[in-house]
């Protein structure tokens, strides 16, 4: 696959400034461009590279003002970002194997039903009574368990496991050894100290484009659906406890886990490794900062919080820096203590 | 499956407040209570929602007293918690498919035995000179190394991994994705700064009624066995690491990992997230709080930790809020330091 | 496997004191010794378990003196612990199969190679146009995706996962659940709130003497590559995000995480549960603490990190003594605002 600079400002409705005949067939990172390949410059940290690049044309957007000569060949666009994932799904449209029909052995329950244009690797498993929709490519290894709908153009991933009863909608994706709907962990205690499984009848519904990330696990409700709206992201190695639900457009990143019947609002944000107890309210647009601990329900929406225990952020960083020097403070103390 | 709540009453050794013939066919959580359900009040939390739900009855405790009125029926019984779980218990019974059988294709050496009554899933796969009890569930996917003892009615989830010479008791559940056995991380360093893999040759022993959750990790000892003893339960995502020994009936939550040779007492409860370095000892009924760590033994049982390096709760929480406030106690400081 | 004491002497070059015609077959902890065990004292903590262990014989360096009596035969070497890891070594290959050749059914797309001296385990799945080097064990359940290049000897797990594209070295080692190249998390924001996923068209780089522990995560870079370099040994349960660089010889312990494009090192050691953000830079021999945020690039080689938000060690570990008592900070100052 191989394009002219010309081609490639024409696909991306672009101007070139340079030679419009130059031929680039890879992608490249702005600080790593080679002979052959287009880069892009979306983020100003990373401006110096377009001085010294060796890549043969830099993707920049219209208003970018050069500071210093260079070597490349620019195609100036309406916004380089998002020109530049453009790019990036034709290649990946082009590179990335689109595989369908059946490889085999695999396994399917004879009182499942699967739409049109599916794929299924070999060693995938379907169980009964499932209602998988159109195009939902089912990888190797995946487990589909009993009861499960699947909507349309979903993409089950290697080693991925969806528990029986599990919901999903059109265009989910759920990444390697993924688990959905594993047993919600529910024990009534004993009087002699030992705990009884309470049975966990409920199930997962994942809404319309919702992504669970490699190794996540989501448990089914106790009663009633753990549920994960429409657009919400979620990364690798999550917990989502039973009976949890997150928001529309919500984005969980990696290692997060929220414990059993919270609800986190829309269009929130919750970075690395934060962690959520059960049974509270995140309101809508709250920002959740890495290795936060949130105990009690956030009712306004639109707050940052941070910290061990999560709290207003600004607050928190300012008795963090006092916090680093409290020798300092306590020596202080001692000073006036002589003199008093 | 439709019963009467004269029925429910009876089966629940309970009483009928209300329409003794009204039928429901479904359990719901009060909250969401509509016609043709049962749910139940144990928690006060709750009780607004008795006065508003829909559902057709509500399992109470006998000595409970409604504040308002409400247009729902009420079954009493001596303990609501209790009596929702056990129709929990028959329900999931009912709909919970109990597989049996053999699908194909499957793998099971010849050297390897397996008790009556059981299920192996399609793709599961068991290794050389395995011991499996009866009524043993072993589901799609399942891994079963060589030389792994399993005992009576234990359940092994799709996906999951029980790695060479493990052994496990009866009445074991472990969840999809997990993996038992699995090596050690023990690393001679070299001299020229590299490291030479340690060869673990120890096992994992999991007694009696242990649950291990979803994408959970125990590693095997180096020497001798990783210990999870009867009746503890493991939720998902925890790192338990070789040689760990985990109490009696002691339950750890998810994200949770314990490193390397250290022992919990029995009847302790790790909170989701608590992290514990290696070589030490928790005394029994311990309980650690949330994204708590522990470096240090902690000797006398009974004890509540909590915090960045776990100490005790009730003065980690004072500590923490005047930590909050630390620029106000550094101006009070300042204000001094004037006057002085 | 039997050998006598003098045997066993011979083997690691040493020394008999006690009775050389003993025999032993089995490696034992010190501290659960017992006859016709060895075992070995390397620990000066482990000490007192020499003088009553019931072990046939314990293994010590040249240079150690009893302080009491003792009942067992001792095995004078050069280093107790580098002639125990030695025996370990010979145990471990006597006792572990080595599998070799192909169980069916499994799955192997034409159009890929395999080396000699392979192991391709029942269910493992190999998909197109794969290289695959000399004495690599490929286990049941385990997964490599398209265009997949694996160097000699390495070994892949039960239901380990190695994504389209990714590159392995020699001697690596992915254990069981692992995924090598799931897809990075990356979303451009739209408009209405939504994500729209960026497609990640790189891929993961494992030099040779790479282990990635159980149910860990590496994702593919969005373009170029995820590296992690020459014998850097990573635990279980950490996540790698996309075009992270992980230096030489480095070891990451179980639960860490590093977020997207930041690199790490050579000769570091995180511990476990250590989170990193992403975009920043982590000098050589850096030792970051347990349960440790780092939120800025760290410039000087060899220094240690600790804390909430990663900071020198030694003055977190003061700080933090004075955070425990933050109350009777506070008591002095009311004190001295009494007498002011």
């Amino acid at each position: 696959m191989e394009f002219t600079l010309g081609q490639l400002a024409e696909l991306l409705q672009g101007t070139v400034e340079g030679d419009p005949q130059i031929k680039v067939n890879r992608l490249d990172k702005i600080q790593e461009g080679k002979a052959g390949g287009v880069s892009f410059l979306a983020n100003e940290k990373y401006e110096a590279f377009l001085y010294e690049t060796e890549a043969s044309a830099v993707i920049v957007s219209q208003n970018f003002t050069p500071k210093k000569p260079y070597k490349t060949n620019l195609i100036r666009v309406r916004d380089a970002y998002s020109s530049f994932t453009q790019i990036l799904e034709t290649y990946a449209q082009f590179t990335k194997n689109s595989q369908s029909g059946v490889e085999e052995p695999s396994y399917m329950d004879p009182s499942s039903q699967i739409g049109d244009g599916h794929y299924r690797g070999a060693f995938s498993y379907i169980g009964k009574k499932c209602q998988i929709g159109n195009g939902v490519k089912i990888h190797p290894h995946a487990y589909i368990g009993n009861q499960v709908t699947i909507g349309d153009n979903c993409i089950i991933h290697p080693g991925a496991k969806i528990c029986d009863g599990s919901v999903l909608g059109n265009h989910c994706e759920i990444h390697p050894g993924a688990v959905v709907g594993s047993e919600g962990f529910g024990f009534a205690p004993q009087e002699d100290g030992s705990y009884k499984a309470i049975p966990q009848i409920g199930n997962v519904i994942l809404e319309d484009h919702v992504s669970i990330g490699a190794n996540t696990t989501v448990d089914c409700a106790t009663m009633g659906s753990t549920i994960i709206q429409k657009g919400a992201k979620i990364d690798n190695l999550v917990q989502i406890a039973h009976n949890v639900i997150i928001g529309e457009n919500t984005v969980v990143a990696a290692q997060a886990g929220i414990s059993g019947s919270s609800e986190i609002g829309k269009n929130s944000v919750l970075a690395g490794k934060a962690g959520i107890v059960g049974h509270i309210k995140i309101a809508e647009k709250t920002t959740i900062g890495a290795n936060t601990g949130v105990s009690k329900s956030i009712k306004k929406p639109g707050q940052t919080v941070f910290g061990y225990m999560g709290m207003d952020m600004k607050q928190f960083l300012k008795s963090y820096s006092l916090f680093k020097n409290l020798e300092e403070l306590e020596k202080r103390l001692k000073e006036l203590e002589k003199k008093a």
